[in-house]
Formats: C-alpha cells, sequence, structure tokens
C-alpha cells in the first residue's frame, strides 16, 4: 500500500519536472486533443460523413501522425504526407490501369511485380542522406499510398473516387494540424534553434567563468571536496554542448520549412546557425580537455601556482565575456557596437593572453620542477585554443 | 541534353555508392519488396479476402511502417504496434459502450471528451524521456487506435468485429516483417553496435599511430602542405567518434529487443557497449585538443623538439597499440592474454610515459624558450591524458 502510494507520488513529482521543464510540452498535448476532437466531427456531422463515408478516417490518422511539436516539423510532414499521396495515388491509379489491361490472370501478377519494383526502389532511395534528411516520411507515405491505392484496385471499381476521397481527406487532417499548430501558441523549430545556439554559448561563457576559481582553488587546497564537487556540478552545463550536433540538424531541417514570422524571414540563413554550433562544439571540446584538469589533484607547486594565476583568470574570465557577450547579441539579433570592431570585443582577451605569453616566456621558470607545472602550461595553452575558438565564432556572429 | 545525361551519370554513381557503402541496403530493399508482395495475397487470394474485406489494407500498412533495416528497430516497432493496438482497442470498445448508454445526443459529446483527453495524455507521456526511447511508436498508435475505434463505432454497430479485424491484420503483417527480417540476411542492431565501438577505438588508434610521424614532420618542416593535408586527411576519421552518441544510443535501444543470434544471448550486456562508448569518446575529446596541434604552423624550437620527439612517438605509438588490440579483442569478443593482466597491455605504454615525465623533469629545458616549447609540454600532456583515458577503456573491456 505504502509502496504505490509512494510510485504514484514519483509519477506525479515526473509530470510536474517534464511540464515545468518546458510548459510548451502541456500546451502541445492539448492542441493535439484538441486538433482531434475537430477533425472526428466528419464522423458527428451528418452531412460531411455523407460526403467521406469510411475514408473519413485518413483525416483522423493524419492528425494523429502528422501533428508534431514544432511548426516546422507540422509542415514538413503534413507537406511530405499530402505531396506524397498526390503523387503515388496518380502512379498507383496508372498502374492499376496498366494492369487491368492485361486480362483476369496478368492482373495479379503484374500488380505484385509493380508494388515490388515500387517498393524496393523507393526503400533503396531512403538511404540516400540528401532524401533521408528532409523527405524520409514522404517517401515512406510514397509506398504506402502506391501499395494500397494499386492493390486496392483489384477489388474496388470506384479506384478513381478512393484516390480522391483519400487526398482530399488527408488534405483536411494536414491542414487542420498545421492551422491549429500556427495559431494556438506556436512553437517554432527556428526560434528553439536560435535559442539553442545562443544557450550554447552562455553555457561555455558559464564554464570559463567558473573555470579561474575552481581550478586554482582546487589545487590549492584539496579538502573541500564535496563543495568542489556542488560547485563543479553547476560548471558542467556545457557537456550537453558536446552532444547537441543532431539536435541543430534536426532543428534547421524543420526551421527550412517554416513561414516567416517575428525577427525570422522566410529564407533565414538557418546554415549560418549550423556553422555557429560547429564552432562552439569545437570551443566545447577544447573545454572538455581543460574540465579534465579540474579535480584532478594536480600537485603543483605553489610558486608557480601563484604567478600564473592572474593571468590565467583574466584569460578565462575574459573569455568568457566575449563568449557571453557574442551569446547576448546572438539572442537579441542586434549588432552590439563592440561586435563591429573585433578588437573591441576580444581587445581584453588578446591582452590577457599577451600577458600570458609575456609570463610563460619570463625566465622565472628555471627555479621551478617542470613536470609538476606542465598542468598549468597545458591550461594556459588550451585556454589560449579556446580564445582562438572564440575568435573565429566572433567572425561568424558577425 | 548533355546536362541531363551528366545529372543521369551523377545519380547513377551516386546510387552505386550508396549501395556500395553498406550492401545490406540494397538486400534491405528486395526484402522491403517481398514482404509486401507477400502481404498484398491477401487481397488477390480469394478465401483470404472473403474472411478480412477491406481491413486487409491495415497488413499493408504494417508492413510499409514496421520493417526496418535492423531486426531489433523492425522488432522493436512491430511489437509496439501490436500491443498498443491491442489495449487501444479494447480500451476503444469500453469507451464505445459507455458513450452508448448516454443516448443519441449525449453520445457524440462523450466520445469527443474521451478522445481530448485520450490524446492530450498520451502525447504529454511521450515527453517522457523513457517512454521517449522505447516506446514513442507504440504510444502513437495507441492514440490512433483508441480514436479510430471509439469515433467509427459511433458509425458502424460491428465494432467488435472491426477491431478484431483490425488486430488480425495487422499480427500479420508485422508477422511476416519479423519472419523475413530475421530469415533473410538479417541485420542485428547489436552486431552493428558491437562492431561500431570497436570501429570506434581503432580509429582513435589510428589517430595516434599517425600522430607522431604527423606532428613532428609538420613542425620540423612547414613546406609539405600538400602532402600533409593528404594525410592528415587519413587521420581525421576519428572525427565521427565524437559524433556517434545518439548512433549508439538507437541501436543499443533496438539491440535490447533483438532474440539471441550468433554470440549473442537475449540478455547481452548492451550498456556496458554504451559505457565503453562513452569512454571512448572522452578519449576522442582529448583527441580533438591534440589535433589542433597538427598543421598549427607551430614555431618550435629545433632542440627541444628533437630532445621529446623520441618519446613522444612512443607514448602514442603504444597507446594506439593498447587501443588497437582492445579494438580486436571487442571485436571477437576473446580475452587477450594481454587483457587479462593490464600490465601487459600498457605495460610498454607507462614505461614510454614514464620516461616523457623523466624527460620533462629533467633540467635541460633550463635554456629553451617557454612560450614556444609550451604546445610540446601540451602536446606531451594530452597524450599523457589519452593514454589515462585508455587505461579506464581497458579496465571496462575486462
Amino acid at each position: 500500500m505504502g509502496n504505490a502510494t509512494a510510485r504514484i507520488s514519483t509519477a506525479g513529482r515526473d509530470i510536474v519536472e517534464v511540464g515545468k521543464d518546458d510548459p510548451r510540452r502541456a500546451i502541445h498535448s492539448l492542441k493535439v486533443g484538441l486538433t482531434l476532437t475537430l477533425v472526428s466531427l466528419i464522423y458527428y456531422y451528418q452531412p460531411l460523413y455523407t460526403n467521406f463515408g469510411a475514408t473519413a478516417m485518413w483525416a483522423v490518422m493524419t492528425v494523429v501522425v502528422v501533428f508534431e511539436f514544432s511548426v516546422g516539423a507540422t509542415l514538413s510532414k503534413g507537406l511530405n504526407r499530402g505531396l506524397a499521396t498526390l503523387f503515388a495515388g496518380a502512379l498507383g491509379v496508372g498502374a492499376h490501369h496498366l494492369a487491368c489491361m492485361s486480362g483476369k490472370i496478368g492482373e495479379p501478377i503484374l500488380l505484385g511485380f509493380f508494388v515490388f519494383l515500387q517498393a524496393a526502389a523507393t526503400t533503396f532511395m531512403r538511404f540516400f542522406p540528401g532524401i533521408k534528411a528532409r523527405y524520409d516520411y514522404g517517401m515512406l507515405i510514397f509506398i504506402l499510398t502506391f501499395s494500397l491505392v494499386s492493390i486496392s484496385g483489384y477489388r474496388y471499381d470506384e479506384i478513381l473516387t478512393m484516390a480522391h476521397r483519400r487526398l482530399s481527406t488527408i488534405f483536411i487532417g494536414g491542414a487542420t494540424c498545421v492551422i491549429v499548430s500556427i495559431v494556438v501558441c506556436p512553437v517554432w523549430a527556428g526560434e528553439d534553434l536560435h535559442n539553442l545556439i545562443a544557450l550554447n554559448m552562455e553555457k561555455l561563457g558559464n564554464f570559463l567563468e567558473g573555470f579561474g576559481d575552481e581550478f586554482f582553488r582546487a589545487s590549492a587546497d584539496t579538502d573541500h571536496a564535496g563543495t568542489t564537487a556542488d560547485r563543479s556540478k553547476s560548471l558542467r552545463g556545457y557537456k550537453t554542448v558536446l552532444v547537441s550536433k543532431s539536435t541543430e540538424e534536426t532543428m534547421a531541417n524543420f526551421a527550412r520549412w517554416e513561414p516567416s514570422h517575428g525577427e525570422f524571414r522566410f529564407r533565414h540563413p538557418w546554415k549560418l546557425y549550423l556553422e555557429l554550433g560547429a564552432l562552439t562544439r569545437e570551443c566545447a571540446y577544447r573545454i572538455e580537455a581543460l574540465d579534465g584538469y579540474l579535480n584532478a589533484n594536480l600537485q603543483v607547486p605553489a610558486a608557480a601556482r601563484e604567478s600564473i594565476e592572474g593571468v590565467c583568470r583574466e584569460v578565462s574570465s575574459e573569455a568568457a565575456k566575449a563568449l557571453k557577450e557574442m551569446a547576448v547579441s546572438v539572442r537579441t539579433m542586434t549588432r552590439h557596437a563592440a561586435l563591429a570592431d573585433p578588437d573591441l570585443l576580444l581587445g581584453d582577451c588578446h591582452d590577457a593572453v599577451k600577458d600570458l605569453k609575456a609570463l610563460l616566456k619570463a625566465s622565472q621558470w628555471k627555479e621551478t620542477d617542470l613536470l609538476a607545472a606542465v598542468p598549468l602550461f597545458t591550461v594556459a595553452s588550451l585556454l589560449i585554443d579556446v580564445v582562438k575558438c572564440t575568435e573565429k565564432i566572433a567572425e561568424r556572429v558577425q
């Protein structure tokens, strides 16, 4: 009994969490319910039902499979489904007529051959990367409709009426989906992509901001393991950047289908976002390497650490500042005065790197144990790499 | 005219390439065609058709949407579809009966309410990560079947016959898919995952194997830019490892559904593969940072370079050897004598690292320009990191 109550309360907490994580999810669920109820009116309302009959179910099916979270995804699926049904339906009717001409025995054989050929060829086409990314669903529907229309033709005589009804109910279902998804609290894939890219830059900035404190405190005293673990956990936000490639690509694919909305035109340069994302990820890989030096229980000589601490903190916090500034300017789509002039944006950063390089060049290192100091050099060098990546991002943001 | 010919020949080359890339793709396409033709026999063969009537089309639909590239994916989709149809069909019939009791006016209202509630709740559940990963398709079919059965019930009286026919045709379609996909040249997701993990380790090994040559040649003379670019291109195979996370997770999800085959039992520890994959990726991130030092046109003092070259090459090639040996042992699922004893596998590697550390500790560095030599230290330090990651992988492989 207690077990069951505990389970229910856990499930309840999960539900609240998923909803809080992104309240648009709850709204999306209600939208799906609403659209489905709207479309099912075809069944309840006699004049409509007389028109469509049993094919009304295609409208219901279309809503269930086409309605996706973002407008772009819904449009992409809807258009894919609609166009594929149109072409495959036409071809299916053609195949049916061709097969009819070959007599009662030849017909099923020829039909079977057509279906086999078409299914194999279309399935193979689905492996092409370009087709897979944008038209995979359309290909599936193409196979489906062609097979259904040409095979059913063997049993029904009114094949044209059937194909026509199927097409119009799918159109009704698809159009209802698209309209509801655009009109009721729309979720734009493009906007999400835009925010994701900015957020990813910000996450890298957060890491770099905290890195100086974390690294030098951690190597100064290794007792505060508990609090260190807690704090560094909040730095690890950047980990998601490492694996966000496929999410970004999917979103960009959907964004291409979206009509202009808000500040985004129809042919917004979504490719640029992908490039920015790739550069951000490159920077994240360096940061992952840096992260390896946190909590590594390094025994770095105190003198060496102290002499380098100031500039390293400076480099890391300046890079963080630049990244965050770029994130803001991506997010707001405004061109900061600082962005127009790279020297202004990265000027402090470059100064800090220069200081760091000068320090490394200085002769004071002769006395220190090089082996123990190597992690320091590595961190310094990786920080310089991060700054280089940041520069590349800055070029692209402009 | 020439343009069209050129296009066709390009398309032809693409087709050959996609087919050559993985010949199983062509076989898969033929399998889909074959299954579809088999299932469409229901239409052509009179006794079967008398039994199922128009619901025969559900069998065709099931084949088109359920047949996936690997056995695991097909099984997962088939079972999801079958079970979801069963449960949703039962619930739909229940909802229909409940609605019937509320009279002619109340019925459509109550039905609409049920459909709305069910669609919203199930759509929301699809956002839970655990459900999304394994039962997303089942949830979709649940909404679909529930809506179709309960709404159609408003128009047909023989709702039970319909639900029953739908279930049996879906079963026929799904079973045909599963049987064909297992019997005719099966593609196992588990086997693919297994090979992918081994291949990824090998790719890292390839990079490390070539790294020594590439790095020290590149910094020795920067004239051979052309050949360097060519060669280093062949090293870049590891780049795919950086982004293989989602592929691995999908495959592991499918592999869980597969029955035992070859050397893989039903409950093969697929999670272990994911862990191995994560560790390999961690290592790949370090390698990505190392890669930044190739072709970077570094001006490293010759003396410093020469003194460190030997050991660095040693570390990198020993780590490569260890990674490749582990890859072989993962691939063949045998436990090498070397694997049982980590000292044997990584012994040479550790010796090389020790040499490198000793060299860094030596006093000969006092005279060199530290700033210019920092990249060397960084490379050395990253190589040591790579060895650490390799150790972790070795622990897991055992």
